[in-house]
């Protein structure tokens, strides 16, 4: 298969349900804008094309998850806004351009993460984006999102990350901060398809263990990159882990050590579901590319 | 009725739901403290507060819903801690005790907020708090908070408000400020009961009517009391709106008038539940209450 294609058309999907979704005017105009900028920053859409992509692996047809797949992108992006804010990461550029309250101040930035992430769950909870799915399986699937996102794992994982910035790294805290910070939500993304779908256990498991591999992964190459990519590449300024101290997997364990741990990772990931049919085969294509991407 | 007597019972219900909910340990711990440190700073509980009442005023039992209307208070936190930060109204003092970043730093304090928002969405979301709900009026509710608290609620008056400051007043845009900052979550707050119980329409419209005269005359109060309140009654600083010049109703009306509006507001609020039963009660007490109170 075509990787490239595949990820171009579900862009081209969560695009257009988010240009439609957002075609309403709202007052004042400058919050709905500041959302937007994030959002349309250039994100690679992750998360929801893993939706939509572990959803098509159980069967089920993209078009009648995409609100929710890309409410995760909400989610994610309000999270990137609050990163970058100067009280945390203080980051100027975002994937090439400058971050949002470096364009419209602190306050909106901090208000367009706050409606970014609210509008994540007026979409979840709307009924009328898709009559297939049972409203006890979309109930379960808001409560797995909005776990995976505060107390008990993205937010979590970033007050942690920060706790340990100029520590001795320890294996336990690092696995914390990335189970939590980035893996939490990329586990939730393969599950919301399963869940929707009304798949078995077994099938919701081997895709769960696939999402824990490659959101382990994720950050894994994350960190590597940090220190042996470059800041035009990455469209953020590389070195910056290093720069604060952060605790991540090259500092613990090196670069070649880490490289291999990725790379066991994603075999793991692909081995989970290895007895699914052709229909998985996006999500097989996307754990390579998770592993091999330099930005 | 005895509304403290009241008013206190319920509170206890609330504040002990969130004892048991937060019974749970979570890392790193000061993420649920800094949470908790603004949930437990003294607030009066008044939004799910009328939600329960609300509820009953339908004829419902208060524990049915108990955890979605403390749901509420969560979202109402959240959007304190955020709004006192220094990119924001930078107030030292909420309640008569330092703000949450002053306590415990911006970072913290803006993932405070975020994690309260999202653990008021893992709670409506949760089934295991009441089966005599159904599904559907679950997500119905969850989309009117969510709703009420984003880009076409709460977030957007809060981004208006600080357009506005050092503007001259106007009757539109003071009136919007009201009805989306404070407005919209107070009038999400009465909905909430009659929506989970099944109610008819017109015992909605009619409890929507009410909360829609409730939340403007909440904020025209609170207007007035910043001009004519003290600090040590406040427990926040009094005069901060006329410091930085904010849009209220005293600058664009004058007091006396403005508490006049305030007034009729409270009348025509207990006039749309005037053939509700003694069930409502308490909303009427409410509304009176809300007209006298100094803080």
């Amino acid at each position: 298969m075509d990787l490239k294609k595949y990820t171009q058309e579900k862009r081209e999907l969560i695009d257009g349900f988010f240009r439609d979704y957002f075609v309403r005017e709202f007052n004042p105009p400058v919050l709905k804008e500041a959302m937007l900028y994030s959002l349309f920053a250039g994100g690679k859409r992750i998360r929801p094309i893993l939706a939509l992509a572990a959803y098509e692996a159980c069967g089920g047809d993209a078009g009648d998850i995409l609100p929710y797949a890309s409410a995760l992108e909400l989610i994610h992006t309000y999270s990137l806004i609050h990163d970058d804010l100067p009280a945390m990461d203080n980051d100027d550029l975002r994937r090439g351009k400058p971050t949002n309250h470096k364009v419209y101040g602190e306050a909106t930035a901090i208000l367009a993460g706050d409606a970014l992430l609210t509008e994540a769950f007026t979409i979840l909870a709307d009924r009328s984006f898709s009559a297939k799915v049972g409203p006890d399986n979309l109930l379960k699937t808001i409560m797995e999102i909005a776990t995976a996102s505060g107390l008990g794992g993205m937010v979590a994982g970033q007050v942690q990350d920060m706790l340990s910035e100029n520590k001795a790294p320890d294996e336990e805290t690092l696995s914390f901060i990335h189970k939590h910070k980035t893996g939490a939500l990329l586990l939730v993304s393969v599950r919301i398809g399963p869940i929707l779908f009304g798949s078995d256990n077994a099938t919701l498991e081997s895709l769960s263990e696939y999402g824990r591999c490659i959101g382990h992964a994720f950050q894994v190459v994350d960190d590597i990159l940090d220190v042996d990519g470059n800041t035009e590449e990455l469209g953020k300024t590389a070195g910056s882990d290093e720069k604060v101290n952060k605790m991540t997997y090259p500092r613990l364990y090196g670069l070649e050590r880490s490289r291999e741990i990725a790379g066991d990772l994603i075999h793991r990931a692909k081995t989970s579901i290895a007895h699914f049919s052709s229909d998985a085969d996006p999500l097989r294509e996307i754990a390579d590319y998770l592993l091999k991407r330099r930005n």
